[in-house]
């Protein structure tokens, strides 16, 4: 009698991405922390708001312990949600409720939460590349097939070709990342109706709802005033899941929320579902304090100016140096070609360099590595020349 | 095309504790709070220990936010895992690494984790009735079996004789709770030694691994200084899943931790697992800066008075007037026969006397009441008349 291996094997291989984190560790204890170029993590580097700091103090120091630290209802205490729901029909002009809304532990228990709520046997799931790599773990943890569109090359939007041939009469929905990690690309106004209007079309073919999860943690880390639509606006049928992450730099809390659209037919039953598979799989509660301090800092974000300086550097010395960067208009990551076909060896040679980038595979799409430039200024400038050589090394052979 | 109708079925049916919390809430505002006798949740009715207070504002005042709210690793930040281990070794005498332990959001989590990690198609776990009802959720949303054994109603121990049944060569493993919820007996040295001694044999038998998942929420929360034995130094096949709720009156925070016994023969396979099955159900880390303030608060818990005052008070008042109650040697609840067959019946009788007690048959036993008392010492004083009437109209009937 065997545990379950599938679950043992996930925890014996460690993802690209910490396997680079860990080398780059090994390697700072060697020749020094400053010579390292580590570009490997999404760990925000600016801290949060000064305001969180200070909500953090006042709850502490004055709410009563016992309700401060106590359970909140499963779903989330209803005060916060409701600052939220007000929050966000302020900003984006929605008309939500509170009763919308069921807080979580981060984004990545929205997704498990959702995908969980929504899965039926033979059902198959749909993701863009590049993508986080978790979604597959996620999906297929529920039991569902996860369908792989291949990247967009040429402007890392959507392949539409490809994504219209991915969709079936067995497809429950689609997970759209946009901002997006790995590519910083954020989806075009256009490419959205195209997507809306084709999945609204085969609803009506195929008699049964297309899911849309929008898996939003770099909703707000949008650089040059670009706006990024709120999905529940263009498709009644979306589910937004959202993460405070990245916003005001708290990802180790573990606080974020899900977003049933109340437009869709069958709203109550969706939402009941959520209520179930956060139950099923052991979230009783947002941790209380983190859901109490989101409440009184939203709207806001932490001081995103380092990312715009760092985007700013990297991609004009890059590009200057012969790379070929996807420009992104979002999130804290460049995505590079590789100056060779394979982005694995590209990667391991540019660590002779100590440059730390993380190889485009596990994102679903080869040839490509990522920088997490959620970094200091400093070692950025730093790591330049290094960037330089790297080029010249392949211009030479 | 439907979406996950367990999950809705799941999400819609709000279990009987809750309802009687929400019934309690509507007739506070009818009659006043302070005519409503709600021994309905265990939602710890007394504060932190201070110190917990000192440690959060510590943290949040000294130490560098960006590492305070940035992930952890996966398994939990190392230095708390440390001093965990540390805590545990010498209040225990044994001698574990970090290395066997994964910091979770909470108890629940901790189950569905181990349970998620330990589960294979065809398997069985068992639990012991009396138990908590979410044990059926967690063990069946990883597919498993829900196997009860029904209640020693003598002892509230465990009914040997149905035990033996129920285990068989499918049996994956057991789930022990002591003190228990909602009996608050607390397993005696006997019993233990001959349901471990009966397990070893059937692994024998069996040629396989059946474990024991101690579900040890209460573990600090016992009267009269009577020890409970840690599990791991009786039985190599177990794993210990643990939370700081009602020992820090912390249940909202969600902070809590799986140790794996680094005694049992595929210890690290089964440790990937738990990883594997953390990351399947999108836990990426325990909650950072809750993981740091639970590693300065080890070892010590909220002033207990509080319960101890009120356990002797009900347990002496009930015995008094008649009533027939399971001695509750820790944990904070009173499992009280009904007066009549039908708990609900019962409960519902109650209620004319403003008295919420929840009816037993969700926790797999019938004829009980539970009643959570930790609620002010006020409010249990002030409900003993009520309790006293209840007993009288059944003398009367």
């Amino acid at each position: 009698m065997a545990i379950n291996t599938s679950m043992e094997q996930l925890g014996k291989v460690r993802s690209a991405i910490r396997d680079l984190f860990e080398y780059g560790n090994a390697r700072a204890e060697i020749i020094g922390r400053e010579n390292v170029f580590d570009y490997s993590l999404g760990n925000p580097s600016v801290a949060p708001p000064e305001q969180v700091k200070e909500t953090l103090l006042r709850l502490v120091t004055e709410e009563d312990p016992v309700s401060l630290h106590g359970y909140t209802s499963a779903q989330g205490d209803k005060t916060v949600r409701l600052k939220v729901a007000e929050d966000l029909n302020q900003r984006y002009g929605l008309k939500i409720s509170p009763d919308c809304l069921y807080m979580t532990c981060g984004a990545a228990a929205s997704l498990t939460i959702t995908l969980k709520a929504l899965s039926c046997p033979g059902d198959e799931f749909v993701v863009i590349a590049p993508f986080f790599p978790e979604y597959r773990v996620f999906i297929e943890m529920t039991g569902m097939k996860c369908v792989v569109v291949p990247a967009d090359l040429e402007h890392f939007q959507i392949n539409m070709e490809a994504f219209k041939k991915s969709i079936n009469e067995h497809t429950k929905g689609i997970i759209l990342n946009s901002p997006n990690n790995p590519s910083g690309a954020v989806l075009s106004d256009e490419i959205l109706k195209e997507t809306m209007d084709f999945l609204r079309e085969k609803e009506k073919e195929y008699g049964h709802q297309i899911f849309v999860i929008t898996d939003e943690p770099y909703r707000e880390l949008v650089y040059d005033d670009r706006p990024v639509p709120f999905m529940t606006k263009l498709y009644r049928d979306t589910i937004v899941c959202y993460s405070f992450s990245k916003s005001l730099s708290l990802p180790g809390e573990r606080i974020g929320y899900i977003l049933v659209s109340e437009e869709m037919e069958n709203f109550g039953n969706v939402y009941a579902a959520v209520c179930g598979a956060g139950r099923a799989l052991g979230f009783v509660c947002a941790p209380s304090m983190l859901q109490k301090t989101i409440a009184d800092n939203l709207g806001i974000t932490s001081d995103l100016t380092t990312y715009r300086v760092n985007r700013d550097l990297l991609y004009d010395a890059l590009t200057s140096y012969g790379y070929d960067c996807v420009y992104p208009d979002g999130a804290f990551y460049l995505f590079v070609k590789a100056l060779e076909e394979d982005a694995k060896a590209f990667a391991e040679r540019a660590k002779k360099y100590e440059l730390l980038l993380v190889p485009s595979d596990s994102f679903g799409c080869t040839g490509y590595v990522r920088l997490a430039y959620c970094v200091s200024t400093d070692m950025v400038k730093r790591s330049l020349a290094a960037f330089k050589a790297l080029a010249e090394e392949y211009l030479k052979s």
